[in-house]
């Protein structure tokens, strides 16, 4: 089940450089892990923004609350879901 | 150049049914066309709504907007385009 | 899995009395056989407003978006979907 | 009676988390003694946000304002409550 | 239990006049049986618009729906319900 | 002149509970002294919200800004005024 | 007691122009009547809108109500009222 | 002075095609006479929309206005003007 | 040139009097010099608002800028700014 | 490729002067840079906000990120990005 979700990560200017780089390493250790499992399917930036748009394949919406709530940027991120249904033209569409 | 489209679909309920549905087959001619040529990648339904969101892989904007307004629904849409940049971890990013 | 489903329905005062009562009938019917399946879990008005929020219980957005698309005053109406993840403290859940 | 509530929680990355940890324990056994007394029906959790959305049933708006505030992490809380009226076709409805 | 309720009208400039007027007239009727039943307390126009503001004590949402939904002018109506909670200060707080 | 006002107060929540008591017992004080001055004519709760709706009568709006602004936790209050217009229908319209 | 007023007009482009133009003729003609009565004060062109905003100088809500109804493209006006009090600065305040 | 305009055209998809053709074949001689004036400096297209955004460089407001409703398409066009002071930076800016 | 400025003040309840006292004291000194100048023809307070709408006459967008940014409490400052185009029946157009 | 970017400057009040001016200054330097590189063709500030509005000419998403992450106010600034095609009439289109 596919689901897009976009995020704005909202960082005060003034956080602590090493707290924030330690957290960014973090979160990209654990991006990769949702990689690997197969759930982020896709991830872009938008540009100008520090916010990201992401595809998830999941089981449901449980199983992505669980997942996005895991990310080590979590509480700075302002997150917006959007359930996807099939189409019957979508090349992945089977 | 990957852009996020978001497609409203504004058809009055009194509309022709012969006309609509004309219009809707060659609408989905089209979409096959702009499968076949690479240019869309990925659409899905928004649940519940008259909308799909789309991923289209073009030229740029100019490539893009010719696309979008060659669709047959085209009078009858709301479009909203998300430039899209690449994200590091995507795995679709070489 | 649960979905909240907010719909405003968008008919025009001037619209043929007699059309508006078949269709009002046809979506009663539908209605009962929606709950009478199980997916129709629990249905309200909004007070003052042509608008319901209803809870569906469904096996994901495709089934949700095929079930909303049925109804009979479905051209008539803006549907927004909320997707719904378990909370542990849930009555309902096991 | 029944209302529709919807809760954001507003919490700042950087707060004590000892101090976060017993307002959440205690926000854990207040939502128990609701759910118990009757008054908080159905509760979810909105995927990917710090939010829940509620089914209420009580009295009317007064119980309802007074339950709202009785809330250990009422004053981190964005709450919107929308009052729901009956419709015929609700399953619970007698 | 007492609900402040916002209206629009949305009525078409070329609307038939005598249709109209006739609507109108009885919209006053039944505003004034409103007053009489105890139900509309308060009604305010809001300046430069056809709008009104009202304020209604009613048993609960599913009266008020009722009586919103029973008025001529209603298939023009745009409305908003606000549930109001008692405040102790308030001079018609007993 | 009458007046309807919504008021949202925006108190952080680590704000000093002394301070807090302190504000809150001189607001009340000047609430009553408003409703003795025959100023504010109704006041409710917002359901949920740190948010009240009132009544004023005023002479205008020179007068209701002075009364605002005199309020004790004005400081922490984002308020909305409209103004109001007599109707034919409301019972106290004389 | 001084109102900004914010007009947009929402008028067809399929409007029959005879009809139109009369309705602006009548237009201009009461739009003087309130500037020689006093209330109309100042009239400004949103540029590139068919929108005015005006500077008002009236009783209070109950007489401004009373003069934007009495024009005659009223119906096709969609009127937002900023109610003003006074600046201590303001040149034409005593 | 320089303005920046953002243009939507609202055009019904039944709108009699040769009219359309008439008003869009005047539209593009008056677009580019207003080059030639040097009023019109850029122009470009929203990708997806029937809009454009465009920068003008004319005496002030008046002027401004006099030109933007000068056009065909003009009461099919909802327009936002922002104005724009000059910038330092600027390479045009002498 | 006219322009209408709206202009929300964004001070914070605990920012230190003194330092408040201070710079209010000094835009109490800046806002009569726009007067004795020309520039600042009209200011109204919004009531129950830390705002003011007020009525600059400028050479164009660059005088007001400069205007703008030279008020000492324009680090405070949310400002919009509404270009004004001249209206045939204005009082004070020639 | 063309993009139209607005930014808003969010910097509190009482950042710390010496900061703020080291930071405005690098600003300036990697301004004249983006222009000397023929990136940043044109830039306005918008009347009385901190904000400014530029046209960038980049080879696509990709790079326009890149540039504006790399400004030295980039922390403090919320950036919207609009996507540009040509249009017909544009005269620096060839």
């Amino acid at each position: 089940m596919e689901f897009l979700v976009h995020i704005e990560q909202d960082i005060a200017p003034d956080m602590d450089p090493d707290r924030l780089a330690t957290v960014k390493a973090a979160e990209r250790v654990r991006g990769q892990e949702l990689i690997d499992q197969g759930w982020l399917r896709r991830i872009w930036r938008v540009p100008g923004r520090r916010a990201v748009i992401a595809l998830y394949d999941v089981d449901g919406p449980d199983e992505l609350h669980e997942i996005l709530s895991s990310m080590p940027l979590y509480p700075w991120m302002d997150i917006e879901v959007t359930p996807l249904s099939a189409h019957a033209l979508d090349p992945m569409h089977s």
